[in-house]
């Protein structure tokens, strides 16, 4: 039994901090700068308290998980008090292991776990790929431990190609699903109903999944179909934004599909 | 029973044939540019054979479905002899009904489903969206049938309505696709198995289903972290059109989200 305390409630730590709570990672402190929310997170674990500071120099925690956003990593590192020989580590796609550094612990890790949380929306951790990094090998094998007490899919990676992941996936996430978000609002602004697009949507993704996304395109762009396009800008200029988007992403396309 | 003639034997005529001719629509012709791609749709088909030309002026067949790419519509339309009281329609989500006018019939329609076909994957028709449009109440009802025999969605539509609906769909489907053959690009660059990502597309798209995709942004831009953005850029700047793309919807993400 390895104890942990999490730094954050956000809708990472929301579905993490119950999911090692489960398996063996007891969690024992929350600490948020809400301390509403950390109490809301102490709320669904087993024997957890919430800390109203960051320093835990009395904590009985082996591994502290940092798991805010990225922009205040630094600033939680700084200030944080760590017990003797505690492991640090934060769950960020796009931040250095050495963000940590001021953290005046030797143990540093970082544990990036692949997939969009939110608090609405239960996670399956077991099909979640989870990404360790530390310089040391100890670390790295109590990472990839815990790692693997929750997830199928664990790999080691570098603080570079975790950020060529991070950007990756901020195409197939956070763009991807930006392009549902402009088709309901051109949908809501002409009177119809996003729900028809629903089953065009899952068959897009299930067969971009299944063959490929490469194989998988149609469309106007694909097809050079240059009259079609230039009467959807023209559609589109009463608003200039989503007329540069859609020209730039059909350009892209185009150049894809004949390179 | 129905008899009916395809002109066109590409994605959708591929499962559209099949289809209608399961459900007492009976497809007696097709005509292809290309005839072997016509006798391969034909080998799908109970009593079907391929037609040479476009005179179907002996044909017995009641619904002439041309469903060829945009651009070649208009042309099939100069093009085809129809016998007397034939019903001419169109398939394409872009393409005004008046474009059939040259085809000499009365009785013109538009018959649009709305999902995305390729012949490799198979598509459920009856949660398909189909849009009808015809200035005839009698042709709307004929269609309205024959949508219905195939699918448990149809809808009477306008050239203009299913314009909107069409560019909203390219969103929807041909964009969000292609997010992620770029992060399938940005992966393949960086050594990265593109397997990784796919639950988190799983995730991300069953979210946006079920939530809204307005509901259920993640990521830099829509917290505002303009840091991450910036390295973002940076890392792709090599592929100065992958930075552009990145930019344009950041900026767009984060003009939604203050809206």
């Amino acid at each position: 039994m390895i104890r942990t305390t999490f730094i954050g409630s956000g809708n990472l730590a929301w579905h993490l901090a119950p999911a090692l709570d489960n398996v063996g990672y007891p969690v024992r402190e929350v600490f948020s700068q809400n301390p509403k929310h950390a109490a809301a997170l102490v709320g669904k674990l087993y024997e957890a308290h919430v800390n109203i500071s960051l320093d835990f120099s009395a904590s009985e925690s082996k591994i502290f998980i940092i798991a805010v956003s990225d922009d205040a990593i630094q600033e939680v590192a700084q200030k944080i008090v760590l017990p003797d020989d505690a492991i640090v580590i934060h769950t960020s796609g796009s931040q250095p292991l050495s963000i940590l550094d001021d953290a005046g612990s030797q143990n540093m890790g970082v544990f990036y776990p692949l997939q969009t949380f939110s608090k609405a929306k239960k996670v399956d951790f077991k099909c979640t790929p989870i990404f360790i990094e530390s310089e040391s090998s100890d670390i790295e094998k109590a990472l990839m431990k815990m790692a693997k007490a929750i997830s199928g899919k664990v790999k080691r990676i570098n603080s570079e190609e975790r950020k060529a992941l991070h950007i990756a996936a901020v195409f197939a996430s956070n763009f991807s699903n930006h392009m549902l978000a402009i088709a309901k609002e051109i949908a809501k602004q002409n009177d119809l109903d996003f729900e028809v697009f629903k089953p065009l949507i899952a068959e897009t993704l299930n067969k971009s999944l299944e063959i490929g996304p490469e194989k998988s395109q149609t469309g106007p762009a694909v097809r050079g179909d240059f009259e079609i396009l230039e009467r959807h800008m023209e559609f589109l200029k009463v608003n200039p934004e989503l007329a540069e988007i859609y020209k730039i992403i059909s350009q892209h396309i185009i150049n894809s599909s004949t390179q």
